[in-house]
């Protein structure tokens, strides 16, 4: 892992493969996962898309988005059933072959004990050239095919994927974020708001309104990759709450 | 709301708006629902994005999607602070001015008795020729430009917003959906699963992996629009699961 502080953050794009985020039969869980985790890497997610099982498609949107980020990290249809067309799109989107990776062969049969039937054949017959991601106690292998990490969609092996991951990943100082709560509504304080927002271009501030027994308050998120400034303006947002509250 | 049963299935497309969404501080629990609530209306949703609060890429994003889907959905960035920024790029989208909406204003002021601050105005002032979307207790009103509809981040309101939505889309007969859970792993299942797929190109079979306690199973769904094929299906697939376990 290369820790640049003061580089520009690198890019990435989410996407999610599967019909079953799309029906509302599995309720995504990997997307915030990720997001946190790339946060306190100091990589910038700009995207995420979720899209259905269909080949064409998928491999379209690989291609898409690996041109627009550094780095894409997909999730789901990796395994060995019909439904499953995330390698062969992958592989598609890349114009290279599928053929039978021999460290995956020697990860499901030498090291787990599997017999190779056709459905496990299939999980480890990957796109030339890729390479597998180191993750404990997973059968379905996830990897790297130049910027792309192809992982499942079961997010504790997700989860473990991504530790595989961390190692190649080029990351820079993340963040620094401060929270303030206002009991007021955000109409009140969209004026000062985005006042302190105009002198302040270098750094982010974000207001989420939320309801308490049915009272209207937000949380302003204060960002900046320079810890000093971020708490600089964060006293500034402080200051003008209190004069609002007077 | 016009229900044709055997017309083709209306496809949908839902833009999540946020910042807070692709840093992980907030977790999105509107695609899940709004995906379950397609479902019933016999309306298919195809693609889902989660992009930024960046005024460019919304109009952007809201452009490709209107243009590719029946419907689009949008969530978020429709408050008065200077982070909400999905009203300014819908009508940039549409090409059309801002203007104050004498209903919103109607409704704000006359029906939840506020008064017009800048903050207020602005969430008032929307795209020339939009109409509004009915909702209970929303001050941040929902609106439909087109075969957009833009609604709010905060879960309880978006909802609301559906309802107000329902009576202006074109429904179908929505898929039956038959779950199998199968305790078998799915490189054993795959074989026999994608020869039954193939042999019934009309109804979608889906294969969705877990574990319990280590131990590997699969959930096969199998959706049909005709009820009859789908538990024709059904009961193949059970024979299967049978004769594998036996």
């Amino acid at each position: 892992m290369t820790t640049s502080p003061d580089s520009p953050q690198k890019t990435a794009a989410m996407l999610i493969i599967g019909d079953e985020i799309l029906s509302g039969r599995t309720k995504d869980a990997n997307l915030g996962y990720l997001a946190e985790w790339l946060v306190e890497l100091g990589i910038e997610l700009r995207e995420a898309r979720v899209i259905a099982d269909d080949v064409e498609v998928i491999a379209e949107t690989v291609n898409v988005l690996r041109q627009a980020y550094d780095y894409l990290f997909t999730t789901g249809g990796i395994g060995p059933t019909h439904d499953d067309m995330t390698i062969e799109a992958v592989a598609r989107a890349f114009g290279v072959p599928l053929v039978l990776h021999e460290g995956a062969r020697h990860n499901m049969v030498e090291v787990h004990g599997l017999e190779l039937n056709e459905g496990r054949l299939r999980m480890i017959t990957l796109p030339q050239g890729c390479e597998l991601v180191e993750t404990k106690n997973a059968i379905a292998p996830g990897f790297q095919m130049g910027n792309v990490f192809v992982m499942a969609g079961i997010p504790k092996v997700m989860q473990a994927m991504l530790e595989g991951i961390r190692p190649r990943l080029e990351t820079s100082r993340p963040y620094t974020s401060i929270t303030l709560t206002a009991h007021l509504p955000e109409s009140t304080l969209s004026v000062p708001l985005r006042e302190l927002q105009e002198r302040n271009p270098d750094v982010r501030i974000g207001s989420y309104p939320f309801y308490t027994d049915g009272i209207p308050g937000a949380d302003l998120v204060i960002r900046s990759r320079d810890p000093a400034r971020a708490r600089s303006v964060a006293e500034d947002v402080r200051l003008m709450i209190a004069a609002l509250m007077e």
